[in-house]
């Protein structure tokens, strides 16, 4: 069965990784599964045939014969427990990469999010420059907890798993902030996953999109 | 095997549903699983025996036997996969009813966090009364995307599932703020929620902790 993704037409980090099709596109290459990528502009993301398909009018979505799903992580979960190579085979470890992907979606990447709005919604508001450093202290108490468990481990927990293509996807949004930098184990653990032939593979697709000409 | 988890000594809500605990509870009341809990201080949150369960420092974390789990997605998901209850068993409804679950916790549960650090913890500053009703409309757009694929039916993919508890988990953060009353068929989706039998005896486990007196 066809696997069909959907992807920005245009992106707006101009496809430097950064849209959520990426992380469907890195765990599908991590499976070997061939896809196909419908693209979407940003004018229809808020129509009713895309809405139909997710809810909340962003991408991706991911079609595989009656299967309809969105949101990345259920995606990246669903991809990882249909094929082999994105979660051990072992229950309690198995239990804890899936853990490992929620802590990314829902203890790491929040405050970056914020981060994110503060910088590029809030940016000209007239409270920004005071009040990024508050944020930013968020996303390095979270960068500090996950600097200590990380240690000196190449992954999270044994081998790679969809819970660290989950953390470095969202720890790959602080790239323009700096503050990765100040964490040698964290920076050099995102260079490992950004080394890995399946994420230079979805990278070159999704950047190759977005530097094509335009009709 | 028993199933340890951890929760408050006193939750910061006096323990009205809002501390994360209150979802593994669900979880397990929904699926007849008896379970015990460890209760930690503020101050035991930070220490190192602690932080070995969960690199973040929060609760709830769960123990069976030798799993050791922490994130209240994680161990919902973990939950739900061993214990007939909280999943279908259709594959593809199966895969729908995950992806909702980070949908609650990845899509709606952000802007609802920053509100809450809106409120709470930067509510004294100079900019709150400006940059409130920001944060509130993008609270609001969460909310009437997820009201109008809701629509007028009971759960949100069939049958009630572990995406529901967590969506429901998540909008119950929201009560205070009054923000929910402008969706009524989200109001009365969470009212469905919460007077489950399950959720009922979550809750109640729970607020007996933090109205008990103490030693």
């Amino acid at each position: 069965m066809t696997i069909t993704i959907t992807a920005f037409e245009r992106s707006p980090d101009g496809g430097k990784g950064l849209a959520r099709d990426t992380r469907v596109r890195w765990a599908l290459e991590e499976v070997r599964q061939p896809y196909a990528v419908r693209l979407v502009s940003f004018r229809a993301l808020k129509e009713r045939a895309h809405l139909a398909l997710h809810p909340f009018g962003q991408i991706p979505t991911y079609e595989e014969g009656d299967l309809a799903l969105f949101e990345t992580g259920g995606i990246v979960l669903h991809i990882a427990q249909c094929h082999a190579g994105l979660l051990p085979d072992d229950g309690n470890a198995r239990a804890r990469a899936m853990a490992w992907m929620f802590a990314a979606v829902n203890t790491v990447e929040p405050p970056i999010l914020e981060l994110g709005i503060a910088k590029l919604v809030e940016g000209d508001r007239s409270w920004s420059a005071e009040r990024l450093p508050l944020v930013e202290e968020r996303v390095c108490l979270r960068l500090k907890q996950l600097s200590d468990r990380l240690g000196d481990a190449n992954w999270l927990d044994g081998a790679f798993s969809a819970g660290d293509l989950m953390m470095i996807s969202v720890l790959l949004r602080l790239k323009p902030s700096g503050l990765l930098g100040e964490y040698q184990n964290l920076s050099a653990y995102v260079a490992r996953g950004e080394a890995r032939p399946a994420y230079r593979r979805a990278f070159e697709a999704q950047l190759a999109i977005n530097t094509r000409p335009m009709d």
